[in-house]
């Protein structure tokens, strides 16, 4: 069906719609309710150049879950890049070495490139200021799992919008399913014009706003990210817009709605919302284990049933 | 039976019978002389804030001799931990990802706190200057496995007494076994006041001594622990003290007794101790494995058995 | 047959044929084709000591791919090490809780003393100067799984002679086999006198000479190998020698020969190279998983086989 997971731009709606579909058949498995041996004698590459927690624990356990195995590296103290070993070699060893390899970089488009050179599937985690595709899967499935189906969903996507890959990728997405947009942040860290110009081409409604308030009546999906302070030369300004974008338990309680956060979460989210119906950023976060097995299941076996 | 396993105060002398005779059954498997499955398709998640060898690793070797996999972090460089993530969070992520989480933090109380967060079992694999109680179980396996029975014993904690989490635990076992203690320190790290009240009131005989030759002829376990050079000022106080709790092979070579360490020892026993019958300290940090293995059969497989 | 591999010299002729024969039967397991649980509930004790890459992941790949599990540390910063223990107590733990160990250590003769101490095989994986067996095993193995065989090539070993201990255990390695060799390096980085004698008493021939141009025509197996810039105090003088030694396209295409390298690979050899069908450095790389899997399963099934 798909070689590689590079950018969420590379998947249609059906094929969103499939690996969803295989994603909810892999709930018992994820949960450690049922053994699995699909992908057992099998090995998942890891090439963290970057630090992770989340995206990195997700994709070990949705192999160890699969009864697979994982080899690799977490950051780059302990290996040969440290040593000067370029990107490529790199990938070639750890591509003999494994079936897939998972890759976290800071340079945009080093998956792509890697995808091209070795003989193996390759999973973008993250390369910089690019795409994270399966944030952005384990996010449609949250959608999904929750109010059945996505398209008539309306999702406001609230706070840096400017510099957040998760976002972009997530409304590209979005657009595909035709949902209705809003778009909440400081004027400092508005969605890119380009991204808003490339949404309404492909016809979905989308506004923006300053104020939570002006919509917070009308969405069924809130989508939180950080606000970063190093984004702000004056820290009283930062303060000020932190303080406008925080998430509490008046603004969510009895409200027909949810809220997500890719997470970490530094205080953009008040703990008191955490026991919440609405809060499903702990859920979300689970739901990446589904979602990263049903990839990891489709590339590694589908490629080993095929003939050689 | 239990659901954590935060304090030894928490296991009654029943409760830690029926994990020492657990933990003699999975020798076999400990050693790894016969596979297991028990725990297949299972995950740990090993969140560890300080770092340790023996601790980690003998849990690793725990869960992956049952057939089941590990998956976290042995320090938090690479973590979200590092981007400020709270506490909380991480174990509430760490909790969907797997079906236990075992814990080392510099905080006392750390461990109980996460376990009232998350639904999954927790285990305190040593919490500040608070808890370590599988330490204290291995302990007592090693005493049971050695002479049969814990309750006729005479033993003596030697060394730091004042600072070590790990005597205080050990002591407050041994007195549910009403075993008798001898406490063998320099007056500046004597076992804490309210420690020996608590074990006086619990009925058990306990003696203090500077001189291990007050009790050696008698005893049938030294337990040494490590003096820390950082608690004295007078780096030549430091030497005097340490030659005075130093085991050497006169000491024990032909005593009826074994020579016990938490490790990692500095200096505390002469290497030339480690190859006389009455060194345990090796067979000791093996005996982790079977005992940490009973606990999590206990824990994970008697859940999942459980209805829902 | 063995119960350690701690230098190539413990070897004869017989032995590592035997060990390279194991290995192309181990293949299909070690690409993935061909699930195995040869070592299912056996735990491999991984001790690096100095960062590694390629060796420390193709050990934990061919455990994993024998169904085995891995455990230890990748470097010193989170163990026990760190707080002054032993390498003897720090081996001893180990091999309480594995099957067998892996030990990188910057000190010649590290592996040796603790094959004398543990009672589990001990597999150097490169001390200091001294042996990195494994490598030499992979090396003749890559050859042999060209070639065929391996008695009849003639072997250029080119670059860093003096202080590479990868090149001087190949040397010894391909004398058993009465191979031919050339030695192509600069004045200053020659091959010891010591192995040159050591070799020619042995009745093998060797050359030696500062030009890759004498030998080119001649050769099977190109051996590059890295030659450190802290080497020469004069940077001129680096630079000059590297351009000396650097393989490109025009130097390798249409010749019938192999180019080696035991990675990583700073600049020695053109990425343009890396398209021939002469470069065999990744091919390389991947053949130590079948030799690792063969070792292991060897060291570690043969013991358990055994009568306690």
């Amino acid at each position: 069906m798909f070689e590689n997971v590079i950018s969420i731009k590379d998947f249609g709606k059906d094929d969103i719609e499939f690996i969803l579909r295989e994603a909810e058949n892999m709930e018992p498995v994820a949960s450690g309710e049922r053994p699995s041996s699909v992908l057992t004698g099998k090995i998942l590459g890891m090439m963290f150049y970057e630090p992770s927690t989340r995206t990195r624990l997700s994709f070990e356990t949705a192999m160890k879950r699969l009864g697979g195995s994982v080899v690799g590296f977490a950051d780059t103290g302990a290996t040969s890049a440290a040593k000067g070993e370029s990107l490529t070699d790199t990938a070639m060893m750890l591509a003999g070495y494994s079936d897939a390899i998972v890759i976290r970089h800071n340079l945009e488009g080093a998956a792509r490139y890697i995808s091209d050179i070795v003989d193996v599937p390759v999973i973008n985690a993250g390369d910089g200021a690019g795409q994270h595709p399966t944030q952005t899967l384990l996010d449609l499935y949250t959608m999904k799992r929750f109010f059945g189906k996505i398209e008539s969903l309306n999702v406001a996507l609230v706070g840096d919008l400017k510099y957040g890959r998760t976002v972009h990728s997530l409304a590209y997405a979005l657009a595909v399913f035709g949902v209705k947009m809003s778009f909440v942040s400081p004027p400092e860290l508005r969605m890119p014009d380009s991204v808003i110009h490339d949404l309404e081409g492909s016809g979905v409604e989308v506004t923006e706003t300053e104020r939570l308030d002006d919509v917070i009546d009308d969405v069924d999906v809130l989508y939180v990210t950080r606000i970063q302070k190093e984004r702000f030369p004056d820290p009283e300004e930062y303060s000020r817009i932190r303080g406008a974008y925080h998430i509490d338990r008046d603004m969510v309680a009895g409200r027909d709605l949810i809220v997500m956060h890719p997470l970490p979460r530094i205080d953009e989210i008040s703990p008191e919302v955490d026991s919440l119906p609405q809060a499903m950023y702990f859920r979300q976060a689970f739901y990446g284990v589904p979602v990263r097995m049903a990839l990891l299941k489709m590339l590694i076996r589908e490629r080993s049933d095929s003939p050689e």
